[in-house]
């Protein structure tokens, strides 16, 4: 069939099998939990603590890198569950496809297991203080970018379930507390009769919401469409965007959200790839979309400006890197890939 | 580029424009409410009320379909906010293109709008006794499946908003009551300084839960995998699916689901198409999956039985409807769509 390429893209590579069969399994967490070597990273108020790793030499850019700990690092904080949140991750992917599965039941299973553990702002001090070559990484964006690509995605799996426990402390159906379960991935009702109880219901599990984001190209292949929100850096522009809404397709979101923010219309949508972006938890479903329209008349509520640019304009500025009329997002956002891949693409659809 | 094939799927036909910029505009939404072209449909427990309609002749099958009432067929249930939820949903398409944004202001403007309104269990008997011809569709499923194309796309639209008010009636962050608020799109906690006011925060706005759904083919291209789980009928098979996780694309959903459930890796995934599923808001994501092992280890927990079927055996079932063996969903489900796709490609990758 068709070559849909799949971009590797930054918030998507991993370095870990989630194992979700363990979430269940209490005395294989609990085991791992204090193994020597599992791995902790932490998190204050969403923002994970990293650390600045050089190149060997001393020549190279300093690197933002995740500082990993082990159990004993964070042990005295493990009990506090009133301030603490942890997170299961997964273990790492090359020993789960080593080993996995081979090993009986209570024998070592060799896994190396992380944890997210998010600590409250007075443990997060304390840590700072005995930990000097470490800090939380702030604000999210675009620091976030700075990460080594297979940290990313530990980062955003991590970052948008704490984030989902941070604003999900009560069950929405009826009020009460709720409990984390299942190595953080399920919050329960605490009060018995709640109707969230009866059956499954998504009010139990972190949230995913779906964004599509879109490259509009004009009817005749060698323009596209950029816009602009006010509270973006001036000069820039990027793909439109919007969340899908209940009981639509990803095709009907982007012609309601092109149509909606720029008035134009769009006939044919076809999928091109997807990106996780922890801010908290969206998924953006990228795609490129064909124009029927060219009239632009811009929704001010929702964007500052919308143009069509030409294919040499955008070739100027993404691969010539000539930024002085606009420019576009960095290359570890699905914007930017979005844009190239049109660049790439044989100029007639 | 790719021609990737947009399905007409049930569920993603609409009727109408969602207008979502009325959304804020109470002042026509209110003169909406009270005309006498708005369409109204009525839902009781997440429930749609339908009626039967004949072919003309008397000779056609009975038809199941929605019950458009008017404002005079509601009005008395419309005060009583406690125990009614009301959802906009849009206007009518072919006006809206006619006369959208034409007229002024404050002139009629000639377009038909729909409104959801969820009744409590009294009223709704109430309404049942007052209307005998009339009835709220039940269970859900195969039930929703028997509406007209274009009908299922408003119910799914409604009934997924009304889901999400059904258990989403206090505010996550804080436990607080909630109020409704831009047409029924937007829930806004009541407690002054909840942190869920500062900013904007997804616990404002309706769930939708991305679901992967895949064919999987064989690594020979002329096997595919199907599963059941205990509650399906004796006999039905169908595609693997699985809730998309923070944190992941939708391709690793692909690969992690199917290795989750029936042991089998897969390398290349490719997007179909999608179709919304309003049971209570999902997603599903349809997607190709090349599979690069053969070996079934069947997660029991997840589903009870998983199978390669060859490719005469699907055109068995699908196209010459030798359902002795197995069979699959209905033709309005995307796993139909996904099974009829791989059987009219090509034998060869
Ligand atoms: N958003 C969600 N809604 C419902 N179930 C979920 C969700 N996310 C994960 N799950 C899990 O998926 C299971 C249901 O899967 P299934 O009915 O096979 O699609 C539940 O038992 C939960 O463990
Ligand atoms: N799940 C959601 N999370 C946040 N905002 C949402 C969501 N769904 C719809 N919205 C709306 O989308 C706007 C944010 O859009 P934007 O920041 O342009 O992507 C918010 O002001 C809301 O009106």
């Amino acid at each position: 069939p068709n070559d849909t390429i799949e971009y590797e893209n930054y918030f998507s590579r991993t370095l870990l099998d989630r194992k979700s069969d363990k979430r269940t399994d209490s005395k294989w967490l609990n085991t791992k939990q204090n193994h020597p070597a599992t791995v902790y990273i932490l998190f204050s108020n969403l923002n994970p603590l990293v650390t600045l790793g050089g190149g060997k030499d001393g020549s190279q850019q300093p690197e933002v890198r995740l500082c990993r700990l082990c159990h004993k690092d964070v042990k005295e904080y493990m009990s506090q569950t009133e301030k603490v949140t942890l997170i299961f991750l997964g273990v790492e992917l090359q020993l789960a496809t080593l080993n996995g599965g081979i090993l009986k039941e209570d024998e070592e299973d060799g896994l190396v297991a992380w944890f997210a553990l998010s600590i409250d702002a007075t443990f997060a001090e304390q840590f700072k203080q005995r930990h000097e070559d470490c800090y939380f990484l702030h604000p999210p964006m675009p620091a976030l970018l700075q990460l080594p690509e297979k940290e990313a995605g530990v980062v955003a799996q991590a970052r948008s379930v704490l984030a989902w426990h941070n604003r999900y402390q009560f069950c929405p159906t009826c009020g009460s507390a709720t409990k984390i379960e299942e190595g953080g991935y399920k919050t329960t009702c605490l009060k018995e009769d709640c109707p969230s109880l009866q059956g499954v219901h998504n009010t139990s599990y972190p949230r995913v919401d779906p964004v599509v984001i879109m490259q509009v190209l004009h009817p005749d292949g060698n323009q596209c469409l950029l816009g602009r929100q006010k509270r973006f850096p001036p000069g820039m522009f990027t793909c439109l965007a919007g969340f899908v809404e209940p009981g639509e397709t990803i095709e009907d979101a982007v012609r309601r959200e092109v149509e909606e923010e720029s008035g134009v219309k769009i006939g044919h949508v076809q999928y091109v790839s997807c990106q996780p972006w922890p801010m908290p938890s969206s998924l953006m479903i990228g795609c490129l979309a064909v124009a029927v329209s060219t009239e632009i008349r811009v929704d001010k509520n929702e964007i500052e400006d919308a143009r069509w640019f030409t294919r040499e304009q955008v070739v100027d500025v993404l691969i010539k890197g000539n930024q002085r009329s606009f420019f576009v997002p960095p290359s570890r956002a699905i914007a930017h890939q979005l844009i190239k891949h049109w660049i790439g693409m044989n100029a007639n659809l």
